[in-house]
């Protein structure tokens, strides 16, 4: 077999079998292979920010990682967002790069460009192939790479000779690192602030914001009085009817700044002690009080929910976690609003939904509507590069073809991924995009208040601005192959998602929501 | 005044009075100081790739550097592809890249990221501001190091506070270093070899392609019986009647090889030496014959016009060019074709156009069928990123908004930066694009066969395959605001084609072009 059949081989027998892909010329043997190796699934997407989006996606609903296939070093740049945001999430991707044959280099083709420098920027685990007699051997070590507790973004640069050339073997799966233990130390140290009677805030992020660790978090909050939160964009967020209502740590550091006022401890439990999106002037990073001790519960790497279970066992036995009844909010009457749109959401999402939520500052009320709903699963912007919500819908509907996956959608942001319409019409994919058009960028209206510019200027807010013209989101979806519609009253977006999500393959629905602000 | 205030000062002063933008929270500063600085135009893209594409556009067509505005690393990297394309160009682009704080940068926030790795794989200049009374000089030297002969990207890194603070001092126009010499060396090299009486190919590219090189060399042609050809994409090159009809070198290597058989001489003039675009299995990466001698011209950044000059007052005294006379292709009856739609071109083709070609393989019989049409620019994908047509047309629109645009289009590259027509329609440019819509990669189609691989799977085919669903490019032009048609013959293309010129504001004209191959 060649080297790009040894590789699909090996990533197939490694449990990498959706292969996400913006192929060019130098992938072809790759793409040539798919059909002579069985067990990998190739899913076209028409540009890479959807590619690494999707992989992202794929990986937060299965544990697993998908492979993408990007061409060159533009290829990977074109992805590199998403790429971001899936490292800020600790996804698994297993990124295969294809670079121009070996002896091409020195050639300085128009496409010549320094893969390993862009890659490096994700701080994972990169290689090239250096022969095809090499490239099981490094497949299996980025699958296994890219699943090291607590799982990151791992890229094989695969020289176009090094795909073609005859010779290569398969190399079995490489057992990844898993998770570390919690020195007792530290799970003594945050017992003792949950024991002092000092206020504490516990702040849950990364795998503490399953069920297991949110219940664990919430035995500990009932039995001590501690304030929880999840973190601001959690990779993957369990929440609704019989799971604890935590809030999440809010955006806007005002915000949060008040959730965390008084506390004296913030434990920090899967997350990063809490440090403000942006910098503001004459305003501190850090979130917690001046004089709060802050603990990091785990580092990376650590399994956090054994720790927050062993810290239940020793604050709260007995102690049952405080969980959210179904309760559903009406459908509101009239037309839409940044309040009351979330409202239609908690009143019709479906059972064991996933939502991938890019909603910005339209989301804002979004949790408080979602507590009571059925069960569902949140995939946040973890990195705030935004383009993610589109694409990680995408991959969280091929990873659960049984479950509807809705997606909950900026405008400004939808545009940067806008093809990952077309992928769903293709792959069939029940997802359904509630695209929330404001006609502006919002959040940076609300920023260059923020920031203390002066906001009143006619160019600048000329470039917050999306409006002249309107986007017509049912035109392009529709272009895209994705049947929409456009709702302005919460009784035609109820209606409107209600039978979206009844009918398989996906939808768009226009929803246009006037700014918050 | 601040040090975002100073920085658009600096850039005024200089000349560089177009910014296109895609601004984040860190940029909101610089956003807000257009209105209080007057000399700058801020043109709103709503993804990063139309905004270093049009940066590229309106470079190539001014001679003089836009601005771009760019959000941390993700930003910059969304917008790496189309710079990689401007660094083939040697266009000269000012990048002003915002990131966080400095203080905030130790805190991790979600948008952290490698800006100066990312800046690197340009090959060009990059600095990062330290303090507010370092911004004017660091822009300025930006400028100055951007229009460095033979041009480049340079890269300020503009942190938010320095962006704030005030005491910024806008820093005085510094002088770029303008072309060198071709030695006489290497002239008289050039001359022995032209005057051999052995084959010779003159191969043309950046500057060379301009009016006054491609003069100079078809002089050398026609006294010496040289080939001339221009490189295969090159960043502007003049054509139509008046000028030499100057064959480009073939994109597919056997083509290539097929137009430099024979030759003992290879003059790279303005171009680097001719090499495959790929590497395929058992074929050399170079271009010209194994006995070929290939003498390079000039290097980056010398004079290579006047070099021409040179050698076509020794070789050519009194010779005249053979220029193209005016002709046009008849408009082709029935249904377009990969074959004829270039003759509707070529003839409606208004005065003084301008041509954005990413035609990719639709393209392939184009310039034979303008060669005696209105003289007119041509402005090629350089880099072999795809997704640089539809951007470059928009910056090539705002540079010069007294001609018209005309943006040929394949249909996979369009979907990177399609949502450059929503800027085309806000701006009110004069851009018309004739989309090519063959429902395929058809491109990689050819290249699967190409590389030798087994190209008769399923699997593979689906993967090249933009059909299943069909886009719709009227919707999706419509959908951004800019009106649109379809045609699926010579008569309506040459009809749509005539009224979207006259009309003022963008168009676009979904031509159904089946596949060449």
């Amino acid at each position: 077999m060649n080297g790009a059949q040894s590789a699909i081989r090996t990533l197939a027998d490694a449990g990498v079998d959706v292969c996400l892909a913006n192929p060019g010329t130098s992938e072809m043997h790759f793409v040539a292979a798919l059909d002579s190796v069985p067990g990998m699934r190739g899913v076209l997407c028409v540009d890479e920010g959807v590619v690494t989006g999707a992989a992202d996606g794929y990986a937060r609903m299965t544990g697993r990682p998908a492979a993408t296939l990007l061409h060159l070093g533009p290829g990977l740049a074109n992805g590199l967002a998403n790429l971001h945001n899936a490292r800020r999430a600790y996804t698994p991707v297993v990124n295969l790069v294809g670079d121009h044959a070996t002896g091409h280099k020195r050639h300085d083709a128009p496409l010549e460009s320094d893969i390993e420098a862009l890659a490096g920027t994700l701080n994972g685990w990169v290689r090239r192939s250096a022969s095809v007699a090499e490239v099981g051997a490094d497949v299996a070590a980025a699958v296994s790479a890219a699943q090291d507790a607590p799982g990151g973004v791992a890229t094989v640069i695969l020289p176009a000779d090094v795909s073609w050339d005859e010779g290569g073997e398969p190399h079995e799966a490489v057992a990844p690192r898993g998770p570390g233990a919690v020195s007792r130390r530290t799970i003594g140290a945050a017992a003792e602030a949950l024991r002092s009677g000092e206020p504490v805030a516990l702040l849950l992020g990364g795998e503490a914001c399953r069920a297991e660790g949110l219940l664990a978090a919430s035995r500990i909050a009932v039995a001590t009085g501690a304030r929880t939160f999840t973190e601001t964009f959690p990779a993957r967020l369990e929440r609704g009817a019989g799971l604890p209502a935590v809030e999440r740590l809010g955006y806007v550091p005002e915000h949060a700044a008040h959730q965390l006022e008084g506390v004296r401890h913030v434990i920090a439990a899967g997350a990063r002690p809490p440090v403000s999106f942006f910098a503001y002037p004459g305003r501190r990073g850090e979130l917690a009080p001046e004089d709060a001790a802050v603990l990091a519960l785990d580092e990376p790497g650590q399994d956090v929910v054994a720790a927050l279970n062993e810290l239940a066992e020793l604050l709260a036995e007995g102690v049952e976690p405080l969980c959210a009844k179904e309760s559903r909010p009406d459908v509101p009457e009239g037309p839409l609003t940044a309040q009351n749109w979330v409202d239609v959401i908690g009143a019709v999402l479906p059972e064991r939904a996933i939502i991938s939520d890019e909603t910005n500052t339209s989301g804002l009320m979004l949790p408080g509507a979602m507590f009571g709903s059925p069960r569902h699963d949140v995939l946040a912007l973890t990195g705030g590069a935004i383009g993610q919500g589109m694409p990680v819908a995408t991959g969280a509907a091929l990873a659960a073809p049984d479950r509807p996956v809705i997606n909950l959608q900026a405008d400004g942001s939808a545009l940067y991924t806008i093809t990952a319409l077309w992928t769903q019409a293709r792959e069939n994919l029940d997802v359904t995009t509630v695209l929330l058009n404001n006609r502006a960028y919002a959040i940076l209206r609300m920023e260059l208040h923020r920031v203390g510019a002066d906001a009143s200027g006619k160019k600048a807010n000329e470039l917050l601005d999306l409006s002249r013209p309107d986007l017509d989101f049912v035109r392009i979806a529709e272009g895209m192959g994705v049947p929409a519609t456009r709702a302005t009253t919460g009784g035609e977006l109820a209606e409107q998602l209600t039978r979206a999500i009844a009918e398989p393959g996906p939808h768009l629905i226009e929803a246009l929501v006037p700014p918050l602000l």
